[in-house]
């Protein structure tokens, strides 16, 4: 297939996205639909506290971006890139003992620790569930998972350690939220059957934009306040992540030189507004790989996002 | 192919099931061989504890007396399958406290309860990475993984509820141990090759073996001390696992009539007797579903691992 043929998004993409939308939504309840209660009651409240579904939306764009049209097709691996995410920010809250998450009381809040890090790993097995059927794409996501952990477990040692240096934040930063990014855009450009140049293109854009994304989130962290932002907000920064601990540290990392300058760069004058310029730099980097696409709604909303991902207050 | 067709084990099986564990062993540390140390050195602590390896090594014995031979094929899924159990007693330790696993100190007890939350997370996507390249062999492992959960789920609740009732011990049984069992022999028999009947029948034997485990484990964790199991002894029964409370309900389970039998006996006379006589009951049916295979030394140990399981002492 050639970049010729892909097929252009129909007019009424609005609508179009919707349907996708939805089909997500509904992948995500009917696999958390489980015959035990608690994991049911709990998985549901917290994605009825909604989120921003950016992730899979992400990827139901580039799938039709890319062409594709068969949202029961491209819903269920969107929809487990928003139940890994959300299985990873259930454990989060209790690691951090957060009390509210998007608006309402965290899962530990309502249900304890016990069924909190329970429902966290039932959302864990729903991912895997949703995936089982897509065969070699299992990979993608396996893998992506992997980073998030790996990230979420670098961060916490860095914070423990107090070795929050640049080097560490880079590379927290590319696991924990890049990699996941990644998968999101890349699954929807293989299932719409891209060809490889432009699956390529899809993934680094989901990965420029994911690292763009968890600086501003760290922005915000800092500047912004509960009411917001919808979580308990200041425990990243009272556990000393974000910029006010980065140091000087020279080494190169996954994240590649234009994160490393972020950090040299917040060592000095305005650290938060330097990241923020810096968010922009990559999510401007992230729309160039979009050129490979054809235009159409989809590819716009693609572009739109990367540039209100570095202007958003929530 | 037909059961003729069935190759039996070679003579120097010893050595062949030394190789497959072999294998095993292999494909478990090379996958959580991570970048980022602390999941490593996690990883490798619980791993190198040992434990008896029972399920890889029915999922081994079953490839092999299914006639299976390319070991480096069959391995990762037996080892997917420990990876998994190994995953639910690090998450387990830290709800029920344990400190003590494997005769070692546990995850939760040395790295604290952040890291071993997040080690239990590692092992689940160490599970995926293994996995991801056997296609729609995946349902079978995400499938047993979801129950896995559940039934760790139900136990939390029915304890904390004080709802420990027959019903409920039994639908527990099935979902945390006997799925995962079951899942272990069908993808041994399936990777294989062997036809519907047998995977039927070798699924069939690990799911009534693991429902005789489950007893005779719970049944050792009432009567048996730290020493001779190698856990924090006494917790299940603290908590009002095992037998202690049941009570009559007479509704059917997943598990069937049988295991809702053993409850039954349970509330009158010697409850551990007839525990102990109900998981004999369960283990010799298991072997009856062995009938369908030739003979083998890989089928003979796993007759004597069905006779095994009701007399051990840890």
């Amino acid at each position: 297939m050639t970049i010729q043929d892909l097929k252009p998004a129909p007019a009424d993409s609005v609508q179009i996205i919707d349907a996708a939308m939805d089909a997500v939504e509904a992948a995500m309840f009917n696999v958390v639909n489980s015959d035990v209660q608690v994991l049911r009651d709990a998985s549901r409240h917290i994605l009825e506290a909604g989120g921003k579904r950016v992730r899979p939306r992400l990827s139901m764009l580039t799938y039709i971006a890319c062409g594709g049209t068969d949202f029961e097709y491209a819903a269920p691996p969107a929809a487990a890139v928003e139940l890994m995410h959300t299985a990873s920010v259930v454990h989060d809250d209790i690691n951090d003992h957060g009390v509210v998450r998007r608006g309402r009381p965290s899962v530990n809040a309502i249900w304890g620790r016990t069924f909190a890090l329970l429902t966290g790993d039932f959302l864990f097995t729903s991912v895997y569930q949703l995936m089982a059927p897509y065969g070699e794409l299992n990979k993608i996501l396996a893998d992506a998972a992997t980073a998030l952990v790996e990230g979420e477990t670098l961060q916490a040692y860095a914070v423990k350690n107090n070795q929050f240096t640049s080097e560490n934040y880079a590379r927290i930063i590319a696991l924990k939220t890049a990699a996941l990014f990644r998968a999101a855009t890349e699954l929807g450009a293989r299932l719409a059957g891209a060809q490889e140049s432009v699956v390529q293109a899809m993934a680094d854009y989901g990965y420029n934009l994911g690292l763009a994304f968890q600086i501003v989130d760290d922005i915000l962290d800092i500047v912004g306040d509960e009411k917001t932002l919808g979580k308990t907000s200041g425990i990243d920064l009272a556990q000393g992540r974000g910029f006010a601990a980065v140091d000087e540290s020279q080494e190169k990392t996954e994240a590649g030189d234009i994160v490393e300058s972020i950090k040299q760069k917040l060592l000095s004058g305005n650290r938060l507004a330097e990241a923020q310029a810096q968010a922009l730099a990559l999510s401007q980097m992230a729309i160039q790989y979009l050129d490979i696409l054809p235009d159409s709604e989809a590819k716009a909303e693609l572009i739109d996002h990367a540039n209100k991902v570095v202007n958003r207050d929530h």
